[in-house]
């Protein structure tokens, strides 16, 4: 291929694919088998175009959250999916991440590579009202997941209320009209023995 | 649920779910077994982070391009994955999706099951150059997969030159940079023998 800029940005498109075999603890809802990273970042998308009216901003710039939440996850082709609630391997995730992130973002023409390394802090920081609503959606998708399974996803797990609550808490600020709704959810899972108090 | 707006976009979203069921006939590129329309439907908008670029508009909407890349495939929860070059199949396609857009939309709040159905209709018939943008990664994803997988999702079907070709042609006008890359891939699989003159 002639085209340098080209040949690196299908480079990366082909190597990003890897994403598909990246397993989540969590269950699709029909309970048949782990969802994978691309389904679960297709999934943030498609709520981001239905929820994003819940957001505290108003002027929220979409379109930013819509492409943060489609990349949010590629760091793990190579630092693996950490479990939330896994304290022990949660312990130099952010190192494992940003080693990844350099390689993988790093396929890219420097301007790309930039920009999506810029994005993915950006989200992995909560810096921005709009890395915070991508987050908001990222902790509500997992949830819905596990009360829609019977909390499959968490099956191997001791979750406590705390936890639910600790993870999601910052949507009380991002979308309180999300928090509600997930207000409702703990109550329902706690129960149904979801989760412990 | 008292918030009767956010009960119905909870259960789009958890229906939408059954979109990770819908098998397409390409591969992901390791080989390893076929891929979703969740999958595929989150390639695109990478691809269109990426490549978005090469649109001869150089001021088109890339925010709805995602979005019509993120939803382009939901109607075929019902209507079901057609393969692109089964023509006896692709009789009554348009019919069953139509069907289909009604039903699952119309599971939204009306702004947004019209806002759904509007931009459904958009790509599907190629009405604006954002459709017609979504559409060459539309064709151009599966292309990559089966030149990288010889040809794993094409292998029960005789695929010709032409077909690619005509498959692909509108990308010649939307996105001239990408199209030099298709010649050169089309040339590629070719001389492999994944397609027939």
């Amino acid at each position: 291929m002639k085209n340098e800029r080209l040949k690196k940005q299908i480079q990366f498109i082909v190597e990003v694919d890897k994403i598909k075999n990246i397993l989540r603890q969590n269950y699709i809802i029909d309970n048949s088998r782990r969802e994978n990273d691309a389904e679960h970042s297709w999934h943030l998308a498609l709520m981001l175009m239905i929820l994003g009216e819940y957001s505290i901003n108003q002027h929220l710039d979409l379109f930013k959250v819509m492409k943060m939440v489609t990349i949010h996850d590629l760091v793990e082709i190579d630092a693996g999916d950490t479990f939330a609630f896994d304290k022990l391997n949660n312990i130099g995730k952010r190192d494992r991440e940003k080693i990844a992130a350099t390689r993988i973002f790093g396929l890219l023409p420097e301007d790309q590579r930039d920009e999506m390394i810029q994005l993915w802090h950006e989200f992995e920081f909560m810096e921005t009202e709009e890395a915070r609503f991508a987050a908001s959606l990222d902790r509500l998708q997992p949830l819905i997941h596990n009360y829609k399974t019977k909390a499959a996803g968490w099956k191997n797990h001791i979750i406590t209320k705390g936890d639910i609550i600790r993870r999601n808490q910052h949507t009380q600020e991002s979308a309180p009209g999300l928090w509600n709704f997930i207000e409702e959810i703990i109550e329902e899972i706690l129960e149904m023995g979801y989760i412990k108090k």
